[in-house]
């Protein structure tokens, strides 16, 4: 007789299209049921909950979906669940605002911008007083012997070559002088590079960082209202981080929420958040940058059944030739 | 009557130090335990194996230790894994040279860098000749006709345009030497940049390279004699991966097989190598930088045994308050 299986859940894990199911739970499921012979007919429930209770009432052989293995679950009379197949991080959907003015040229009168800017000005005072002390006697025409106009005009001639610009109404004429000047305008090349690319990357730090949204770390989410999916482990998870719950039917309705600031933030699996940015790109919206806990997602079986055993050694075998891995990475990229 | 608990494996997860077991299976059964107030007793064996036989045939009620959750241990009669309390990846340990201070300049003096530069060099010649035969006619104040002065005069010329820095005191008049001077110019803004970025890549790949070790991706491992430890799942890993597996009793053996050069590394759980190289730092060996697969630790039960809901249940609870995340960190920090 053929096993009669739950199925419940959302994509990128169920996927319903027409009368024909895909996803990860399904392929995993439909590669053990080939390798084991076994033949089955799909019955849909609405939610993961609906669907535990149809094992533990008998109604069907089986349960299988994004069904996180949780202690609530497992200490439910009647039912086991398999080994895991898939290892999710819960994860945050918060508002993002993109970064205002002053946050884009922060870096600029950062410490590592003043610092290096300093010193360059320090090393201009020094190649200044060189040239000057090289060319005040034969060049006094560019660099005057008198000390304050001299080392000016010495100042002057290296920014000129610092900056590669070289005008040229300062030019050295001694041996010494070019030799000074040579060396002065290696360094500057290596020297600019450097302070170019120390700004781009302290510009990218400071950017990734200041996407604010109030939701930055885990203890932020205490005493805010948070939307979750109806039948899912974000209930629980939402309580234990000391935020107020509210639950709704669908992750579609619940990104409503987000959008219309009557939340801030919902917490989900982060495959399905992922799964649902990608198809859904909304610069409105991003995830927090931190994961909430692991969660391992399983099927579940009658207590004492068989099918557990069987099960369990297909799925461990799919695992460790990382075919498991195969298909998460095919419907995820 | 007190629970008799088998106990195998190597620190992190099991350390013995005295007659006073320490570790993160340790204690998260002891965490379990205290929880659901269980009396027991620890007893050793020597590995992994034999402690899972043992609960095969009734000699223990359960065992603890660092035992990944395999298929054929799966399919073994008599006994059944609990949830799954740790998640580690298979990693390699091989040989490496690290880069020594001459290894970090050699670029610099590659082949690349001075033909480069000695290249250079040559063109600095020829235009510093072509320019001087171009304007010493027309233009003597600049480029003084006796050959040697004309031509120290052309380069000095040639390399202030390389550099972009144009002072100016030397310029051409004639069409045929701005046509040179021209060309030169797009040529050195090219030809600086090449230089640059070959020089950067340059240090980069050598950089990556001096770590040299001949296993740097999976497939690397097929034909190789790699070191295993008996009883655990790298013997079975390595035969997968098409290397030859030569096990030893202990990891401290293993080890010593690699610095005698008489394996080309050594196939275990990441967390057990890196809390290796953590305690006995030394830098001929590192961690090949990518993983063989992920790898599940559980607790074995007697099949059918009431013992499987229970530690679940308290295993689960302990997940999802991320205590055992807090018992890893402190002991793999």
């Amino acid at each position: 007789m053929a096993l009669r299986v739950g199925v419940s859940g959302s994509p990128p894990f169920v996927d319903k299209r027409a009368d024909v199911y895909e996803g990860i739970s399904i392929e995993v499921w439909e590669q053990i049921a080939n390798a084991e012979k076994l033949e089955y007919i799909l019955v849909p429930y609405p939610n993961i909950d609906s669907n535990i209770k149809a094992v533990a009432d008998g109604k069907i052989d089986l349960a299988i979906g994004p069904i996180s293995i949780t202690p609530d679950r497992a200490a439910k009379n009647g039912i086991e669940f398999t080994q895991p197949y898939f290892y999710a991080e819960e994860g945050v959907l918060v508002p993002s605002q993109p970064p205002g003015l002053w946050t884009r040229i922060k870096p600029l009168f950062g410490v590592a911008a003043l610092s290096s800017i300093t010193f360059l000005l320090f090393t201009l005072f020094c190649v200044g007083n060189l040239i000057w002390l090289a060319e005040r006697k034969r060049n006094p025409e560019h660099f005057p012997p008198q000390y304050i106009k001299g080392l000016g005009n010495g100042i002057w001639f290296a920014l000129v070559t610092l900056t590669t610009v070289g005008y040229g109404d300062r030019a050295p004429l001694t041996k010494a002088g070019r030799t000074i000047a040579g060396v002065w305008m290696v360094i500057s090349l290596v020297s600019v590079s450097t302070i170019t690319a120390g700004l781009a990357s302290a510009f990218t730090v400071s950017l990734s960082q200041t996407q604010l949204s109030r939701i930055m770390k885990p203890s932020d989410l205490d005493g805010e209202l948070i939307g979750v999916v109806t039948g899912t482990t974000g209930v629980s998870l939402a309580r234990s981080y000391g935020a107020r719950p509210l639950p709704v039917p669908t992750l579609k309705e619940a990104i409503h929420l987000i959008k219309k600031n009557k939340v801030s933030g919902l917490i989900s699996d982060k495959p399905i958040l992922s799964y649902y940015m990608k198809n859904n790109p909304d610069k409105s919206l991003k995830l927090a940058p931190f994961r909430l806990s692991l969660q391992t997602y399983g099927f579940v079986v009658p207590s004492d059944s068989p099918l557990e055993r069987l099960i369990n050694i297909e799925l461990l075998r799919l695992e460790r030739s990382n075919q498991v891995q195969a298909i998460s990475d095919r419907l995820l990229k």
